[in-house]
């Protein structure tokens, strides 16, 4: 049947994608987390937010995440199986963007320490001072479980949208390295053993142009806690990553990069992470419909089963429309991270035209992934809202993932901005639009050059609906691409 | 500034009704609210499922609900307030409306024990023989903590829409009552002193025309429990009205109208508690505006408060300008239930549209309750994901009004079927198409008719997109005529 | 039935005590227990440890302690009954130690709240500036729901009992008070408005007399939190009063007393929590019999309630005679305490009898709390160790109470010390040593010299049995001779 | 140092048998369970009670436990080590009770599923038609991760000691095997593949000799569930057991041995039960200490550590002395059911001094563990009554201890009667009374002598102190002999 593709994230990348290099890599993955994996997340999840142990019996601090060990067991399973590794020893950035989709079938919140870890390892290559790269980066890289990982922490309690304003973490010069002192308010896997944090140097300017990028390890050179966990947040979902809440005090810490050029560190960084909260919820979209599909499968109403209902059989023929649709934008800003993940500043076209397809496919896939796990738990009836049939952690973990890296305001914003500074729409048309959907297409077009007149405050009080329909038409134009080269029998 | 009134439910009524024959019944639990009910609804969901003492330490079975005694304050209230008994002693389902929207913005889980008291003392007031009246009634009309509640459990394990293979609860005659044996999967407001029960009288035919509606009490008349609770269910939400299993067994239970009106008469029951949910479910979203509201004055970024950035703005201006809509829609119906509710079968046009009414609203309204609880979380950014700020219950609750009393899916497809069967779409047109949205809804019922042409499954395959629509433009024209008699000064 | 008195923590203290001037008082608070406090008691034990708020939603540190609203009425109804006002107004501890043997036998986890009130209202009412008295005092001893709450934090993360090396808390003056820098580990009551606190004076000698007493309000003069609570503690029991670490940061404080004093003022603190550690924990033992013997009273096995069988029966008995026992020795020492505690350095003997009392009373009454609860758990059987039946949170209770303010070991060592230092067992005989027990209490005294001749080691080595005889048998005579002044009609 | 085989179980075992044949294997275990199972059983624990699905989505009943997978590996690591088809394998129960004591060390918790598995086998092995072990048995005494689980059964909800009275399961005759139908209250290891469970053939007689056992598979021959678990118990500890309640219902049943002698099959299985809690409860207890002394020689006060101090190190001391003898009481006990658990009815005199023993030991071991465990969390201070430091489970755990199989009044009550019917003391002074306590014991000999002299209730009522004297001064003497024959360096 034409539906069975969503029941596996490796037989959907091949719909999607045909072969790859890492076939048999996924395939293997896959493999664990069904006779292992499954049962491990949901025993995670069910668990809820893990305790932390700050002391040990001697009164040392120690700030330990107290997981099962399983969960520990799981984690590990995607280093060695390259998330990270493959990224540095291929020089591509495909094998990490298929792990990252396979995974989050599963534990779509599992995905964060791994493209953190990446949002760290990226910079510290491309930035980092050489001592500080030869001390540092290999242990990210290591193929075996003593890999270490890597976190990235922007945001302070004033919110993480303005970090111009909202960054009061102070970095000051200390010796050979430096000394930052601040509270980080979200920090995603607090336990790890690197973090990327955005500080300002003392005397610096005002706004975003005084924030800078430092890696900051979780020891001192001391061997003691470099700083401290104040607590792990209470979060409804994504209980696979230990977000925290950090004290920095003099805390040990290594510049990334020109002071100047912080702010558009700390922005790769964040992009990074769009592309792969991106392919999140595209896989978590598709886990919901193959759980959906499942239900309604063996689930008798009127004398058959339900998905046999046209209305809902309709529902699930929309829907996985839309999951291509929603996948091939999200690809698509994947492989064009790949392309210019390299870039400093300054940036060239293709770097803008990158960024406006971060923004999209963040905001449409979240959201296209919050309406799936919705749908799924109405399909499941009744059950869908009981704790003991699990299908409501989908929504859950979706909630998470439209907030996370800045939420549909936000993303929208920022695409228009570099529509408004760059217009890098323009070349969308080139790359995307002359498929089946290209007259909607330059209709939008249209519509957005003529927003573009307007004021500033008029723009972006209008801009939200266009902006949708923009992302919707750019996902169902490069899905027809997508699936016509699978066709074709080529990629 | 124009968005006052979202901040309180009784502003909100009388913006949307002007002044009631309850105002001040409804300013005094409003005031109880603030003062008290806020803590304590906060401190019920924190607390997450009661526990279920099954048996004292003598052994015998008691099944007793442990909520923390503030749970049982706040629960009476709104009894004491006079959300069952002003019913019947004002003859009208007015009050009833009024009382439960009100609740709904603090704790829409509480309105489900007195939608489903309400739900009990109907029907057995309309079909209860005068004994069984007697015996019972008065007990839920009290006006003092000892009311008793009722409940109305339907569902089995294999699911809630298609009662005539799913009852099989079997009912058989014992004396001058019946015994009933069976299991019931989804018990609302399991600590009833009585319910209403679906169940099939052994022998009857098979099918829905099986299946008939009687009333069970808590205790048998020799004083033992007269069922038995299997687990109170963890649910996701609505932590303030405990839903059980139910395990009947020879449970003493009193017949309600004729054996082959059973069907009738449960849909009869689903019905209000359908126009309750409508009720509840846009005092949910109202109520996910008003803290999205507070939260978006205090917050600041780029120097101002989030409230004022454009695309925001316009959000809360849509956001109320369809809460208006939704609750116009909502109102409709439970207006109408008022008219409608003596009648019996053979029923008049005018119920068969307030059963169109009903499920549109119930759809309607429950699916804008999402999407405005995802909203309002999406405004608060990272602390709307934190169990702390609590702002995500409202979408867990909201998830639970689109399920409970049938989803989406039902309600659209049991509107389509009273469309086809009674085409009481074409005296909508009459009563409420002829404001400002005249031409498209003219244009929905051009639709409509040539849907009905096509075959059934076809039909349904379609339906969904076009019924959306027609409780869209519904919605729009009523909150047009409401907001205009309000500004006319009448009502 | 003989047994009866233990059913009622008032007919308790009419049966040991004979009538008070608080009978009134007494009964009323007993009333208001057993009609509403204690479902809200069970509640807030269920619900276990309480959820702490650090910041509102624009970002502000507020630390709010989230108990169920009803957590506060029960909280506050001790302090309106005169726990401690009555103290003050009355001049006599009398009523405080009455009304907290009342309270426990109901929640011996929220006398702490009231103890460390008393035991922060004391010194400060006898040793704070006349500035600072005016300032704070009447805030802790108002009789309406405004009352302040006072707390007593010493503890460090590296343990309570060596105050002298373990208390890092730094103290520097600053304008016309002082600044404290440092973490409080173990900080109970942790969300009061007042705390006196053991920090050391910078540049002061090493070791225990470095250590000086101050008082520390919740807020700085600016209205800004003085201090953090890093976090409640997940304790095994005593729910009611929230155990928090502190982070004090340069927070305001008012010396009390001279310096050189501090530790003397800190064991007058000390002291006063081990006379009210010993009332709850005698009142704890009660309720454990009480439960206990209602159940045997209803549990039948072999054709009778188990109360009947003969080797119950009998440790039903024992246990009462020395649960009397246990309360006489408590009582003595609340009695000599009333008597003492205005006393400054130097200390007159008397005072130095009152040490060897609290220490005594602090060791044996947590003793017997413990082996009473575990046994009125093995007489419930099975449920005993059932969550559902709370039987087993006595035993949950008794071990807190017999940590904290000290273990068995360190009342033992007390003991023994001021008996070395200043040889009060002597007056012990005389106080009580003529009953039937005198031979005994002879035997004992012998031993006790015997021992004094050892070296200090050794005698440590031994002391322990012969520290529980001495209370032992101190219990019995103190027992004796309370039940007969009952029984001679006088007081 | 002396105290060092504290730190470990199969030390300990070295200590006090010299080497066995199965060193190797305990050595291997011990070894997994410090890589391994150590942070599994602390994951189980914090996990609280495990859920239980009662539906799968289809509405199918499948009352499955879930625990986190690792939970099932450790479980298993057990039964493979060779818990139970050792046994069966060299015809001794040697190797069970050596594994049983080493697992508790860890967990005793998890000994429960291995004991009455081995409870379940034995009498399966002993009493089931050829037919019926053919079925069954092997599936018990598999080597690898298929091996079927066993489980006893016998308590209904009013209570556990007097079975004559309180065991209402009926069973009838249905085809080739009995239906039974009856509720059973704590049902330990729930979801075992086999039970062994007591019931009542209909038309029997009344009391203790009415009650047969009887052989209960999980599934129905159709493959059906063939009884349903109403729920899980929230108990305070041992949560690696999921103990539930039972509801058979028509459940087919083989009947074991013949109906007449169905009591003394119920107490065979028991006393099994017993001797396994006995091993666990020193084990436990050795943990305890183990854990007391890492803190103690870690913790500073007053300049060394507290193990240093004189009155810590003498408990030290009597507690390890202690461990010792509770250890050689328990272990007389697993040799002489070794001996004797061929034997049926009528039993030798061997036997009835084996009742004896198990008796003595299950009481004795039991409050030994209580009052470690307690000891234990005083020697940790404020740190013992943290759930983050999990000492204050070890408490927990052996409350249920000895509250499991009869708690203390039921051990000593039944000591007393085998004394007084088989006068089963005498023989004691034979095997064991001839070393340094010999005194004592003849002492002890001569009251109990005249203690049975007294009237029966007279008996009771006396007989508590003088059961705890006999049990200590075996447990004393038991320990001489044992260390001496490790130093003879013969076993």
């Amino acid at each position: 049947m034409r539906f069975d593709m969503v029941r596996s994230p490796s037989a959907w990348l091949k719909h999607m994608l045909g072969p790859t290099a890492y076939d048999s890599v996924l395939r293997d993955l896959e493999i664990w987390w069904e006779r292992e994996g499954r049962v491990i997340t949901d025993a995670v999840d069910r668990a809820r937010t893990p305790w932390l142990r700050m002391f040990d019996s001697t009164g040392r601090r120690i700030d330990e995440i107290l997981y099962p060990p399983e969960y520990w067991r799981m984690l590990k399973k995607g280093y060695k199986s390259g998330v990270l590794w493959r990224a540095f020893k291929d020089q591509s950035l495909e094998p990490s963007s298929l792990l990252i989709f396979l995974t989050s079938f599963y534990d779509c919140g599992l995905t964060c320490p791994y493209t953190v870890s990446l949002s760290t390892a990226l910079p510290l290559s491309k930035y980092g001072d050489a001592t500080v790269q030869d001390r540092f980066l290999n242990n990210l890289l290591r193929e075996d479980d003593q890999v270490w990982q890597g976190a990235t922490w922007m945001t302070e309690i004033k919110g993480g949208s303005d970090l111009g304003s909202n960054v009061e973490t102070i970095a000051v010069p200390h010796g050979d390295c430096w000394q930052l002192t601040g509270d980080k308010y979200f920090s995603s896997n607090v336990g790890a053993e690197l973090a990327v944090v955005a500080a300002r140097p003392a005397g610096g300017p005002a706004g975003v142009h005084g924030v800078a990028l430092f890696l900051v390890p979780r020891h001192r050179q001391s061997g003691e806690l470099n700083y401290t966990i104040r607590r792990l947040k209470n979060k409804i979902a994504t209980r696979s990553v230990p977000t925290g809440e950090v004290e920095l005090r003099d805390s040990e810490a290594y510049l990334l990069g020109p002071v100047e050029h912080g702010i558009y560190l700390i922005l790769e960084v964040l992009n990074v992470s769009r592309i792969a909260n991106s392919l999140g919820s595209v896989a978590l979209a598709q886990r919901a419909v193959a759980d959906a599909l499942s239900f309604a499968e063996s689930r008798i109403a009127f004398g058959r089963p339900i998905v046999e209902h046209p209305m809902l059989r309709h529902q699930f023929e929309r829907r996985i429309h839309d999951l291509e649709g929603a996948f091939a934008l999200a690809w698509e800003a994947s492989r064009l991270l790949n392309e210019v993940w390299r870039e400093r500043v300054p940036y060239t076209d293709r770097y803008h035209l990158f960024r406006l397809f971060a923004h999209l496919a963040k905001y449409w896939t979240a959201e296209f992934a919050i309406q799936t796990a919705k749908w799924c738990m109405e399909v499941h009836g009744g059950l869908g809202v009981l704790e003991e049939f699990r299908v409501e952690r989908w929504l859950r973990e979706a909630m998470i993932l439209a907030i996370w890296e800045g939420t549909a305001h936000r993303q929208l914003l920022d695409a228009l901005e570099v529509i408004a500074r760059k217009q890098v729409h323009r070349s969308l048309l080139k790359t995307i639009g002359n498929g089946s959907s290209a007259a909607e297409f330059m209709d939008v077009m249209g519509d957005i050059d003529a927003l573009l007149q307007r004021p500033r405050d008029e723009r972006e009080y209008l801009w939200e609906p266009l902006g949708a329909r923009l992302a919707k038409v750019a996902a169902d134009a490069l899905r027809d691409r997508l699936l016509s080269m699978q066709t074709a029998g080529h990629r």
